[in-house]
């Protein structure tokens, strides 16, 4: 758009505050390391040897995406540790709040975690450069562990309302954490902030509000697919 | 040998009992789904975020490996789940006797625990098939792990005598632990029994402690590279 009205020839307008995309990564590879953690955790819960070692493959496959996302923004000069340091309390609180007890519970947050964070990182790079997009888009690509722990979660509630009544409170639980939580990371971040909620190229509040709509609509279709209601 | 003087002809001995090969794999298995556990839990420990990455890191390869042996059980007909299960509670034991209490514990954990799986394992291999041995030398071959913590060690223990008392007693416990592990383990299998301490092609009970000698040698060489006295 060099024939735009309002380009300067010689001054192309910045898109965006060029520290957004450390602290996209950073926020993003401290949920992932973190994640890794939980999940490890999870596997620990389980009862059968078959879950525990399919839980471990999962932390060892979100392991993979956070070294993804460190080589990424080890390449573009930044200190992994540093880029993730503003994110560490925010994070830890979440982790904290929804500590699960069970293997399931366990399961249930990985499930509507991953999915609020692909929704909520997917919204994010909108406003990023291309090459950024497509990293975190592909990075944030299921591999079929949604499917493992919906099929899981059906088996095990098939025969056990009850179960299924507490698995639908602990998935609100989730739900309503990881969205403060989304908040808490963006709010820990000015250019984050701007991505989301204004700036010349940022969402405005109205789209705000429109995407954590989505992202609580793509939560309740997520629920459905586990057997659960919202 | 086919001109051997106690061979009959097209009645080729048994070299070792076939189900030592899925006994071996199982134990092998266990400990490193178990060893993923305790070195991702060795992560949350960790006071700084380069070490967490580092050791989710060993865990995340530590867990390739579980996944390697699992493939190669599942490829010779076995179900990893049931070749594991016999191991699991000497294991268990192990690893509920020797908690780490901090990250450097895990640090010295995760280094003489897969130093002595490690001696132990290319001892039993030894009197399998050739294929068995290959696979299982190459999986436990060290993939730069073991500099990483001794170089963490050394660092941490430079200015601090008393840090460095404390982890060498910390190590001699582990050790202590695992050997008895390893005959626990062992002793769960009459087919791996048999490939330690007797049988036609297994080791006597002469070379029994031998190899364990073997591996106490060895312990003293990789604390020295600690910086500990053995």
């Amino acid at each position: 758009m060099t024939d735009a009205p309002d380009s300067v020839a010689g001054m192309e307008p910045t898109p965006y505050d060029p520290s957004a995309v450390s602290h996209l990564l950073g926020a993003l590879a401290y949920a992932q390391l973190s994640g890794f953690g939980e999940l490890a955790a999870g596997a620990q819960l389980s009862p059968h040897l078959a879950a525990k070692g399919a839980i471990a493959g999962m932390a060892a496959s979100v392991y993979r995406q956070f070294a993804a996302v460190s080589g990424r923004l080890t390449a573009l000069g930044e200190t992994p540790e540093a880029a993730m340091a503003p994110f560490v309390e925010a994070i830890d609180a979440f982790h904290a709040r929804t500590a699960p007890s069970d293997w399931l519970e366990a399961l249930i947050k990985a499930y509507v975690g991953h999915g609020i964070a692909r929704d909520f990182y997917a919204e994010l790079v909108n406003y990023v450069d291309g090459d950024t997009r497509e990293f975190v888009l592909t990075l944030l690509e299921d591999s079929g562990q949604a499917r493992f722990i919906s099929e899981t979660v059906r088996e095990e509630i098939a025969d056990d309302k009850r179960l299924g009544g507490r698995l639908a409170l602990w998935a609100r639980r989730i739900m309503g954490e990881a969205l403060q939580q989304a908040q808490l990371v963006a709010g820990e971040s000015d250019a984050l902030t701007e991505l989301l909620v204004g700036g010349e190229h940022g969402a405005d509040l109205a789209e705000f509000g429109r995407i954590f709509g989505r992202i609580a609509d793509a939560h309740t279709r997520r629920m459905e697919r586990l057997g659960l209601s919202a």
